[in-house]
């Protein structure tokens, strides 16, 4: 039993990972194959009209639009999407700091029909990242917290690196190991991983602590070009001058 | 029963979609969990080394890497794997002119542990074109004949629009509805689709024959960058001139 057979479990969910490839995020498309209730995780302003004709075709009625976090590279979809279709409800964790219809926490989950998102606080990238596991901890939507074979970087937006490995030790390599791993973000091509991959290969989460503070001190990244526009338009669900 | 559930049947099967985002390709691999033997589907010369690291860290050891038709828009990386890898085989279709270890022909399979990918010949693109059907019919890597929501062009390398048009409605769309297409490339971030989705959704092939061969012919495409290097190479295993 292995990756897609994980799936067995995920009976009657319909599932679709999209890609928006100026900034490289990736959207979650999930719902009740029953009820047709869907979710989106991590919407993108840029792809949104991609998004509701996929939900339409696919005869499906978009309840949630839930960002992992306040994102700095990319313009929210979530605003944009309440405002086209009817009854969507946005939400976001209530440590980010940014408005939502729902704000979620520790324990709180996202229903959808028979199935559910189950909401574990992973700060460490921002104060107010979440990861996302479904009920049956097939699959876990780690925003930026953990990465394929890399991480969020935890140089601004309250970023700190100690609270970043913490998370991922205690709320995400304690998930089961086949248990697939799908980010916000890839910037190699990958779609997605499993706990034990990252657990045995990510060259940053296998170091120690004080080597993982090291690593991620020394980084030296250049700031996003977005941060000043993204940022303010997330904390009002993207919505901010659009 | 629907898509992630789809995957029952794929137990034991280990599958990955990557991607390469200058030709935006779609690069599959798919192996037995047991005996760890894998496959890998239009491999990219550019991504070989990811894909390498990809394959060892997961403990697969790479049998085959077939191509779903000779390529005009990049170069593959099946000669290098073969040069990088031992043991390694190329696969083609006998109809595509290129040459490789294994011809393929309609009903052929490519075996790897207790899973096969049955080959249909489903040429208009161009003449050696196949799609690739795992044996319990649940996905179906369609290379250039069927896009998500569209189709590759065929306007040169032996194009022919009826001939994809035939191809795609009775190898493609005789298909289960919920068998998941998978083809080799999309350019809107778009990484799956349904049988089902297509027959229904898919703007060119829901056409009739004439209407189909009508748009075709008008697409007014540029020629693809690469084709004059590309072609020669793919002709080769990709090895010319690396
Ligand atoms: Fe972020
Ligand atoms: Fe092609």
């Amino acid at each position: 039993r292995h990756y897609c057979s994980r799936m067995d479990q995920g009976q009657g969910m319909l599932f679709r990972q999209l890609f928006e490839s100026v900034s490289s995020t990736y959207t979650y498309l999930l719902a009740d194959t029953e009820t047709k209730e869907a979710v989106l995780i991590d919407p993108v302003l840029e792809t949104v009209d991609r998004d509701i004709k996929l939900i339409d075709e696919l005869g499906l009625s978009l309840k949630i639009a839930v960002n992992t976090h306040c994102h700095a590279d990319h313009i929210t979809g979530t605003g944009l999407l309440k405002r086209r279709l009817f009854g969507v409800k946005s939400a976001i964790s209530k440590h980010s700091g940014a408005a939502a219809d729902i704000l979620l926490s520790e324990g709180d989950s996202v229903n959808f029909g028979k199935h559910c998102l189950n909401v574990r606080e992973t700060p460490g990238h921002t104060d107010g990242c979440m990861t996302l596991v479904t009920g049956d901890q097939t699959m876990a939507f780690t925003g930026d917290t953990l990465l394929i074979r890399g991480c969020g970087r935890t140089d601004f937006q309250q970023g700190c690196s100690k609270k970043l490995y913490k998370s991922v030790h205690e709320k995400i390599f304690t998930l089961p190991g086949h248990c697939l791993i799908y980010p916000a973000h890839d910037y190699k091509g990958q779609t997605m991983s499993t706990v034990d991959e990252e657990k045995k290969y990510n060259p940053r989460l296998t170091k120690t602590l004080e080597e993982f503070v090291d690593i991620m001190k020394n980084l030296n990244l250049t700031r996003p070009n977005k941060i000043d526009i993204a940022v303010p338009a997330n904390l009002v669900c993207g919505l901010h001058d659009v």
